[in-house]
């Protein structure tokens, strides 16, 4: 297998974006990412988009062939790949390994979702369908309830609290604040948190992720080309991917997602470094106590400590391990297919030190983790400066 | 890139099947798929599965985990990809991919599609979503139309009658006959093509290819190890894979499909073969035009002569160069994600001699064409007999 580097990143604003349609999203976010790598459109070999509904959303499935059409990328092979809201990572993973292989030199990883186009409620029936149809969405265990689930385990077992998952929201917003691209601008407290509406007990509508409108792309190339586009270039070290048995109910534990420390485990491996090299992780922060969990699947800290690092200010910037710099799914916005490739646009940022305000100094190694459902799918990549 | 191989294959019965679930489904088709490889489930690393629209047809997206968790399969890493109709043949070829790059030794691909849970206008509706949404399905432009189209100026161009389509349709129900898994066993007639019920002309009804269930699949493994599961190891010797704008109208021809002319190219030149060293080929019949313009693209006759060469009999069981000895998408059935997963279970059991009363004496090449919408989507994959 070759080495794969990272030579060009685009991101579209995330959002509520009423004025811009899927195929502008797409194309915006690729032109950005061609013109970062110095690429010629022509040179591109090959696409991977993760999108996990635009059957549902749109209503247009086919989406790769729509994108490519647009995108002026015509005749090449383009791929749509989905794993509900790891289809980002995803493409990231498929886009890997096409230029590991040596099938493909210069191929585009691309992230998308439009949904606002529907009715709000219609679009929680949509998510839902990344649940188990038949043992858990058609009983109503939409994604809120679910993940409340986990975290009242999680209070149980570890004695976690509402305030420290608080702490994730608060933190998140924070950082979301020095990011041009996030969905939300807007510092919230432990109280704004704590007091917002009640949506399933221990989640409040601030310790939810929102619905978002949002396009992202980054363009890969074996590394031994790499420095013909850029002049830094940002290696893909290491992937892991794992599944898990869709249900919650399923699986022996509710208060970590074994997805995540099996990928985890495969993406260290193949990357040659552990927990501890790592600078900066952009975890899916699809609920607060998501990030919670992640941070302690991914070995960032000890199971059951995820509440206590985070309250300790470990986890936020000028921390011990910074998470989520972007502002994380709470505070940039999750627009499902697009969220795992947003999160390597922001790893990619960080190792440049193209980050501004929200700039983790010397970072060197960074994580992305992205996870599909409740855990029934986990994708992490790990990514270090090409020099 | 290492050689690749299948060294097992599955199939579900094709047809209505009422009583069978998606889940069931795709763990029959697996497990003969394991059964017939020889393997353990313990030893497959990754598995790809083809699907065009589960979230309409059943309302649930993230089927990948459904299926690893059904399948037994957790935790490796299990992926959806989409590309419409051709869903499957792209399975197909991001495990040859995986495969190929080393980065995973036994993996599946697996095709599926449980289209009969809805009722049949939404079943319609859900297709037309691999058209474009805006300018072709939201105007009623559903696919038997667009094909009509491709259809009529076939007919003006080169002179293609309704009797030639219709002779492609009493073929592949021969064929069909002598398939097994097939959704129907009914022999039928010029006449009865044409006197069928009219659905958009030229197109009768039995023109088109039925709504269906089905599921399919398929055990790669690096050529180095395949003998340690086969003795009948069969090699993708070429995949090939190419876009095309999704809307027809956006083309500069109608009588041919570009992505196909294009995925076949690619496919031939990694092979080290042309369309006269292919011993017999499945390839994508949605509707009868279809196969005629496919052998035309992927070079078995000139342009224009598709419809002479099937009425002189070149394509039909004992011909020239047989097409469909499945019964094709016409006569075996379209359970759309499946179908480019099938079509190569069809080879496998040709080259390896196992097709039964079907069989193309002597086969040594055989090759897959599955496309996507009226052509926005193309894969070629090209097999060879692994002694």
């Amino acid at each position: 297998m070759r080495e794969v580097a990272i030579i060009g990143v685009g991101l579209t604003k995330f959002g509520e974006l009423w004025d811009v349609s899927f195929r502008q999203m797409i194309v915006e976010a690729g032109a950005q990412a061609i013109e970062d790598a110095n690429v010629d459109g022509k040179q591109i070999d090959a696409m991977y988009v993760g999108n996990m509904s635009a059957g549902q959303f749109i209503r247009q499935e086919h989406v790769a062939s729509l994108i490519a059409d647009h995108a002026g990328l015509v005749p090449i092979p383009c791929t749509r790949v989905e794993g509900a809201c790891a289809s980002g990572g995803l493409a990231l993973r498929q886009a890997f390994i096409a230029v590991a292989s040596g099938i493909h030199d210069i191929v585009v990883a691309a992230g998308i979702e439009k949904m606002t186009d529907i009715l709000t409620e219609q679009t929680t029936e949509a998510l839902a369908t990344a649940a188990d149809q038949e043992w858990e969405a058609q009983i109503g265990a939409t994604f809120p309830g679910l993940y409340a689930l986990m975290a009242r385990r999680h209070m149980y077992e570890y004695g976690t609290t509402e305030e420290q998952m608080a702490m994730v929201a608060v933190k998140n917003h924070h950082n979301a604040c020095f990011n041009p691209c996030a969905q939300y601008h807007m510092k919230i407290t432990v109280e704004d948190v704590l007091n917002s509406a009640p949506v399933t007990y221990p989640l409040k509508l601030l310790d939810c992720s929102p619905i978002t409108d949002g396009a992202a792309c980054v363009i890969l190339a074996p590394a031994e080309k790499a420095r013909r586009f850029t002049d830094t270039p940002i290696l893909i070290a290491g992937s892991g991917q794992a599944s898990d048995t869709i249900s919650l109910h399923d699986r022996p534990t509710l208060t970590g997602i074994r997805a995540t420390t099996e990928a985890a485990r495969v993406a260290y491996k193949m990357a040659g470094v552990g927990p501890r090299d790592i600078d900066l992780a952009e975890v899916h922060d699809c609920f607060t106590i998501a990030e919670i969990m992640a941070i302690e699947d991914l070995g960032f800290c000890k199971k059951g400590e995820g509440g206590r690092v985070t309250e300790q200010g470990e986890t936020a910037l000028g921390g011990r391990i910074p998470i989520n710099t972007s502002g994380g799914l709470k505070g940039k916005g999750h627009p499902v297919g697009a969220t795992g490739i947003a999160q390597a646009v922001e790893i990619v940022q960080q190792l440049r030190g193209e980050a501004g305000k929200r700039q983790v100094e010397g970072a060197e190694i960074g994580l992305t983790h992205n996870v599909g459902g409740t855990g029934g799918t986990a994708v992490v990549h790990i990514f270090k400066r090409g020099d």
